[in-house]
């Protein structure tokens, strides 16, 4: 990685010090570094505590869930500025990738998409598996995110379909490659307790704050960071209203479900990513939110159990609730509010800044725009299913020292798990028998 | 509300993609999205991770406290976004509320009243009820709002008056409104634990942090902005410290209670509020801050528990001490300040832009604004006690589905809460009696 | 304090209201608070989450950990502007400290130092010690600071030398002074257990997450931050896979440690402190973060149970892993990096810009400035070393209330603790004894 770096990786003309000399008249505050950074932290907190923390749900999986998080998600950015250097910003002329903090950005959200596939397969793979899944879905990744910005020219700010959709669909293959019939043998394990709850809610609620960050940090500059933001926080408000009422609605007596609402709150900042910078108004972001919520909700009900039973999917985070499907929906939608875009509303200038149609893309027009935005929706299904189902079948090699089944979602198989704290907090049946009983004595132990 | 905002809400011509036109010579840069991004999402982040983890500490409610926190402050800033609107933005040529950032920070100002009221009323009230509280609570501040700034001309842009006097009367004539004689039998779960207060850590910190960023949101460009945060930053400072001293010195053994550690050390933001842009000088904040500590901290061991025994109102989070005394300490301050400005101190222009005496209000004077802060303080108070007493006799309707008085600050009532979790960390008795033992049997434990 | 800062303190041109008048030219976006407020904000969050929860690992200790830290970083912040007021920013022309946002983050700096001399004394001092720690610390950071940096005129952005050389060697000579040979007693809460270890990595997280912003905060406007930021975001990727592979590796069964995840994942930030904003490469970021999480992982592993052992040194927290080695060897890659610097890489104007070659030092070449470098790292350890041993001194006298032996790292000693917590929760010992005996039972319990 060092040599790598050594050869390809070079400052770009804004974290140079020849910035002094270049930067002609531009003011200090004018380097992209004060258009995106606050964004960039935004997207950082996200990746790490957001991910990391809302994977910590399970009652002994906790340090698995943020710590895996954590080692992929650093090893990830660092191969994802090489991967996507080589496909986006490489500089022809001396053979070096410029990176600036754009390109970090990017780097964050390649890693949000292997973060995503693990999801999937939380507690049921080994941090070799993960490092291996990361290698191949960045590398995915870019080659993809290539095809569908590059080629096709299709627009994806917050990643709908470049990184939910894909991410989401990889792991999901990957989980249906890896199927274990007998998982059951650790069911016990696999349930939530009363302050691991609590602690994914700090995962759900700086996910759900800083997405509208997420949506708009590679944004275009002035009105179109600004309108990615509200259309996005718009759509999760919306989200958060529908998923507790059906949460409520679908439950014994009325009950909110935790699950409900560490997740499918989020749905709608997926869901609004491809459209985020669009004008699709207030009101449609509303309605993009409203629907989300339903759907996420509704899948986490019925549509997980079904994978898990009849298509041999075990989804443990619910990936595809939270991702995969609202990222097809997002696609979608973006699809449609690009073909539905004009002249009146964005006015010319607008228009032309909001798709890029320069250079040789200057004739392009709104409707056939939409037409590239649905086939790369489809480039980033077929990238997930397909590559999802490659890394599957690598990952399925027994070198990788993955757990057994009576082992899955239990931290003790990777961590020095602290004594006091496995055994007084973990389990409720290691709670009745602490006592040293003598011989002789019958005691109904409930 | 998908309804309503299709009627009414519109991007401002900041968010619009006709700012490439519309811009004139404006850079990027200037866009008021870089201007107030950072402190919108710090102040989202105080919303949402502060209010809701600072609400956690209850041993038995943390998803409650979180959870509740959430939902209704989802819902509030939907319907706040309308309500300031008709009252502030609206644009009367097209008859369209138009928003950018600043309103979405007024939005989040407009929650934290409601999520104040909701700190006196936490755990004992149901979901639905705390929906209709923001319902009228949001309306309520809108009102009140627009008679504060546009007709009285009165200043706050931390909210002293505005946020934090109304929001904390109004929890409290709720709660004096749903007065529960028997709320002595959910004793047992009216404490924290251990682990708890550490998650309420979590929320006092990030209050506090991102407490200068409140302040400073929606204070003017440039020196506004940075002097607001420099106050306030002071003020909390010297409250920690005050704090601290207090609560040692009123505890037995010179121990420290949490309770105080948790809440008090908040109360120099709110009091710094309504002043936090005015020149107040560095010491006339720790002065400020320092008061506020000593209040507080003193009105958590004196007047909390005189409020309960001898006026009826039950006040769970303690938000009179936190909130309603220091923001009416903090509209005292800003109309003294106020009075008190002058050119010299200033500027001329410095006095204008700062008390934004333009238009109509080009020959007010600072003596003059003084009494108008004074009465707007009023004005707070009165649609504070008046409102809670009118909302909370409709929420005393037997309609809504609070929980019994045996069933207050327990998770059960309206979550489905892990078995393990609640069994095993909950409550001690809980602890005790896992062995049903026969009589007449030795046990050496240990 | 109110005192002094009425008689020193006072708002600087840009956050004063004189702004309007005295800005001249420049755009209110150009008042420096939009520059570097953002960035403050993460290292405020560093200083009150990131150290406060990175230090809730012990199993009985969390109140004392996040809530002292609490209490000494608001004192030491207030005392810092006074200090480093005086010796940096004091105006002699009318003989007030003008301060603005730069100064508060530098205060977040000096506090920072006196936090990490904590790390090493956590569970073993009194609150009142810590006041007195913080006072002199911050006392002496400003000294050692003014002479680093205006005298010596060495560069360190990310304070390699200035904050974590001197912290951490402050905080290893203090706890040298206050050895305790028989701690032994209380080692039964000497340890972690499964949530505070949780607790402690939203600490790591936020740490790790925002040290970019660290070593950024203060660094040149433009380039000079945005290349701070692209050094400290590889050099901390590249020791989080360290640290992985080499705790794996040191651990039977090779198992993680959550203690070296914890802290070893954050050196890489620390030892590119000085050399941040220079043109110190992309890859050289990684070598010097790979270097780092192997010394630091390391130093875990073998030096710290060594100077326990043998030099009479107990550093709870580890910071001679994560502070001290890591801050020397910042030290040492500032100096190189700073004597390599050449006209070639930097460009002219660039090179007296990011070392500041202007007015008295306007003849300084690179080589020379390497040496200064090299210098102020010795003015950094014989500070933190001499410092702490007088301060040392001055904590043995018998009259600061300090806890027994035996009452180490329980926070009874100093908080009010609620009843269920400690008891369900804190050892597995007292799990066993709480059952409920029917009458004629005898039973020795303890």
């Amino acid at each position: 990685m060092i040599i790598l770096f050594g050869v390809f990786i070079r400052y770009n003309w804004e974290s140079d010090a020849h910035w002094a000399e270049s930067k002609h008249n531009l003011s200090d505050i004018e380097n992209d570094f004060y258009y995106r950074y606050p964004s960039f932290q935004d997207v950082h907190v996200m990746i790490f505590v957001g991910f990391g923390f809302l994977m910590t749900f399970l009652k002994r999986y906790s340090f698995g869930g943020v710590g895996f998080n954590f080692l992929i998600a650093a090893f990830g950015i660092q191969w994802a500025l090489l991967m996507q250097g080589w496909f986006g910003s490489l500089d022809y002329s001396d053979g070096k990738i410029k990176v600036g903090v754009e390109n970090f950005i990017n780097a964050d959200f390649c890693v949000a998409g292997c973060l995503i596939a693990y999801g999937a397969l939380l507690g049921k793979v080994s941090p070799v598996q993960l490092l291996v899944l990361t290698l191949f879905g960045v590398t995915l990744y870019a080659v993809e995110e290539h095809i569908i910005i590059k080629i096709i020219h299709a627009r994806d700010a917050g990643g709908s379909m470049v990184i939910h959709t894909f991410g989401g669909y990889y792991g999901l293959a990957i989980s249906w490659m890896l199927y274990r019939p007998n998982l059951d043998q650790s069911s016990r394990l696999q349930g939530s307790k009363y302050h691991s709850d609590v602690f994914a809610m700090i995962g759900t609620l700086f996910l759900w704050m800083f997405w509208p960050s997420f949506n708009s940090a590679i944004a275009g500059h002035g009105d179109g960071q600004h309108r990615a933001f509200i259309n996005t926080y718009l759509s999760l408000a919306a989200t958060v209203l529908t998923t507790f009422a059906l949460s409520s609605l679908f439950q014994k007596h009325g009950k909110l479900d935790m699950v409900h609402i560490q997740n499918s709150t989020l749905a709608g900042g997926v869901a609004v990513g491809t459209a985020a910078e669009f004008m699709l108004t207030p009101y449609g972001s509303l309605i993009v939110g409203f629907c989300c919520g339903v759907l996420s909700t509704l899948g986490y009900v019925f549509i997980t159990p079904f994978l898990e039973k009849h298509m041999k999917i075990q989804d443990t985070c619910g990936i595809h609730n939270l991702h995969a499907m609202p990222g097809f929906l997002g696609g979608v939608v973006g699809a449609i509010t690009a073909a539905a875009a004009s002249d009146t509303v964005y006015s010319h200038e607008g228009l032309v800044n909001t798709f890029d149609f320069k250079d040789e893309f200057k004739d392009m027009v709104p409707t056939v725009q939409g037409g590239h935005q649905a086939g790369a929706l489809c480039v980033a299904l077929i990238f997930g299913i397909g590559g999802g189902i490659l890394v599957g079948a690598v990952l399925r090699l027994p070198i990788w020292g993955d757990p057994a089944d009576d082992n899955c979602f239990d931290d003790e198989a990777y961590w020095e798990v602290p004594l006091g704290g496995s055994r007084a907090q973990c389990s409720q049946e290691e709670m009745r028998v602490p006592v040293a009983l003598p011989f002789s004595v019958r005691i109904p132990v409930r």
